[in-house]
């Protein structure tokens, strides 16, 4: 069987439409309050100038107003309250590392729910592992916002049939086996529990061990449950419908004898954990990278936050009035 | 000049008689609730497992019920939202590392503000970064909880007189410059807002850059600001009035022969920083350990919540009524 690679341009283009289209109707609809986004660039990281770069390219094709500002590290914190309570900021980010160790995650928590299109604050970490979906309940007006790329891998997955629309929602990956390969608290741990969330039994390997995210038997738990195994990571491997690699190393690269025939094989590192001949000799379906989807889920965030930000300042009129 | 070399114990024997008398009155004036605090050890540390021991110890001997819970860390988050809503639990602590990544931080902010005697969680670290020290403004019946570690620092250089009390309360390290080898998020950085709250002139070391905490020219800011020197971690010894250090391997020794003839030497870390015998010949007063200090904050920060959690109940009581 020959193997389909799909390319995360591909993927993108659907979503990138409907946020051009969301773009032109919000501003039609605000009188030309143009959705804006901010980002902190705070390191001298080559890498992170591209992808400012990139976001800011990406927005102008959908008619995002890109705000790049360049800051002092011992100035970000101070500037990240400035945007939090500017109400020409409909959504903040930042190119990490700024301090490359655990204060990035401080960071993290300064800038406001209400315009952190990452999703990386407590309050979206939190909701997001305890499957808690709207930020007001009970109106449920407020969807929380899903960190971007896991979010892109979810869609990705959507996008590749891995979710079973037969299926309940909230459970459509039910079934599945799949094998994640990095555990970091940005991509790998959310995504393990967003996919468990929806019924998969996920194996997330790191190094050291293999730990098991699932929902228990059926589909009656209302979040995900963590198991240690004693799984190695080949074994994983060995087990997986689906493999999600994210190794930011070129040196690493997943022995493709492992995989089953017909694997689903997505990368989301920048390096390639796959090696591209081999796997599509063995792969159904093969990913080779998704920034492309991750940042058309940055500028959905975004729209939503917007919409947020204008409804409370709609309603603040209303009750004026 | 000979050196003074003081011992934790001799520093936390006061704090220890306050804290004994506390638990005796709030026993007294509750009517029997016993101030209590939970200790989850979620790992296979023996180091944690000894500092667990040690804090059971050390609350035995002042009347605090110490409640260690050991606890699988895939159940470590449920346990911890359980301990957060039992009346019962008054203060909560972890013992680190549980996962020994990032995710570790996501844990410290699963506690509850209410319970966190640790002060971790970023409610907390926010406020004292930001020099807001109670929680409830305007009434400010509620001082916020700060980290143990640098607490215990802070009474240490109280107890050595560095602290000058003619000088106003939140300035009274006005004129010192004050080296911290270290830069953690759980001791280094908070420890350098905190002196540079009071007015010091902080040098934070790390590996690879030196950065200055101070609160700006006289004492008219109201919190701390961080800039980038060019200094050398040596040349940042050579200006020190005071040597703090936290280096967590038994290879690092401070270079004694760069040190101000007189200066005043702390040592956190487990590992000792400083060589004894050479310090003991530059400084005026050398302190090896402050691990009992620590313990003693542990227990003073658990009083305080056990008392607002008290007043709380009361206060529900009154109104009742």
């Amino acid at each position: 069987m020959a193997c389909k690679t799909l390319l995360a341009a591909g993927i993108a283009a659907k979503f990138q439409d409907e946020v051009r289209e969301g773009v032109r109707l919000a501003v039609e609809q605000s009188g030309g309050v143009v959705p804006t986004l901010v980002g902190f660039l705070a390191n001298h990281d080559p890498a992170a100038a591209t992808y400012a770069e990139w976001t800011g390219k990406a927005c102008a094709e959908v008619g995002i107003k890109f705000d790049l500002r360049k800051v002092e590290r011992t100035q970000l914190e101070d500037e990240l309250m400035a945007a939090n309570v500017d109400p020409s900021v409909h959504g903040i980010m930042i190119y990490y590392p700024v301090f490359g160790s655990s204060q990035d995650q401080y960071l993290q928590n300064i800038v406001s729910p209400a315009k952190d299109v990452e999703g990386l604050c407590h309050t979206y970490r939190y909701n997001m592992y305890h499957n808690v979906r709207f930020l007001d309940p009970p109106t449920n007006a407020k969807k929380c916002i899903i960190p971007c790329t896991p979010l892109a891998i979810v869609k990705v997955l959507e996008h590749l049939h891995i979710y079973n629309p037969m299926l309940p929602y909230g459970g459509r990956l039910y079934g599945k086996t799949i094998a994640i390969v990095n555990r970091s608290e940005v991509v790998g741990r959310p995504l393990a529990a967003l996919l468990a969330n929806d019924g998969a039994r996920v194996l997330s390997v790191d190094i050291g061990d293999v730990l098991e995210f699932h929902r228990g038997s059926g589909l009656q738990h209302r979040q995900h449950q963590v198991m240690e195994t004693t799984l190695t990571a080949d074994e994983a491997l060995r087990q997986a419908d689906v493999v999600i690699t994210g190794v930011p190393s070129p040196n690493y690269k997943v022995n493709t004898s492992l995989l089953k025939d017909g694997v689903v094989a997505i990368n989301f590192s920048s390096a390639r954990n796959f090696n591209g001949d081999e796997v599509k000799k063995r792969a159904a379906m093969y990913v080779p990278s998704i920034g492309k989807v991750t940042v058309a889920m940055l500028q959905r965030n975004l729209l939503r936050l917007y919409a947020y930000q204008r409804a409370d300042v709609e309603g603040a009129k209303a009750k004026q009035a």
